[in-house]
């Protein structure tokens, strides 16, 4: 099931999962996939602090496409799928970092070394796909 | 941690893990993502049997390149990453559909239309990442 607007179905699988899996686009060309801590509204726009030295936020000021994926924690074979589109916006003062450190009782400071900083990326949907009930 | 052998660390998800979350590159070069039955190798080669007409058959049939990840289902922050290359094989007499039916104590045939056909694909590993312990 596709739709343009987030499925009432699968609307509590973004409440209920601690995590979102992350698919973005490498230097070579083929996918990478990762888990994160995120935040979301209520129109399923998701957005994560990453920091500027991992390769997924190179991937993403490389390549806007992105794809989110919800597992329902209470049944694998339940998925939301997040078609969207990245958008970057630096975050040195870590201002999105501890709006995602509040959500996960966590100092996202402390994760960082010396020279590293932040970006706030906000994954604008453009395509909800939905598996299972 | 990245390497090119299967960490010992982390080949437990493999077998913990009910489903393998399998991105590919689309049609306009953007990822999708996926949660799937699979089979697995002891050195993490992934197989997955596919109905011929899902966007994702396509998928690995234009692009080989594939990325593969397990969530420990008691620990979301441990995480298993494969980097991979698919290689596709017609499976029309479901031989190899059987092997995951019987895993999953499914009938895969009963899930395909008549004039649908399946393929095995199976993931060669390039790289294995590590997150979490």
């Amino acid at each position: 099931m596709s739709s343009k607007e987030i499925p009432a179905t699968h609307r509590s699988l973004i409440d209920a999962s601690p995590i979102v899996i992350l698919s973005t686009i490498g230097p070579t060309g083929a996918p990478q996939t990762t888990a994160l801590w995120f935040a979301a509204d209520d129109d399923g726009t998701i957005r994560v602090s990453l920091n500027t030295n991992r390769q997924k936020a190179k991937n993403l000021q490389a390549n806007p496409n992105a794809s989110l994926l919800f597992v329902d924690p209470a049944n694998p074979y339940k998925t939301l799928e997040i078609r969207a589109i990245a958008r970057v916006e630096p975050d040195p003062d870590y201002t999105f970092a501890d709006v995602i450190g509040k959500k996960y009782d966590a100092d996202l400071r402390k994760m960082d070394q010396p020279g590293e900083s932040r970006i706030k990326v906000t994954f604008e949907p453009r395509k909800f796909l939905t598996f299972g009930s």
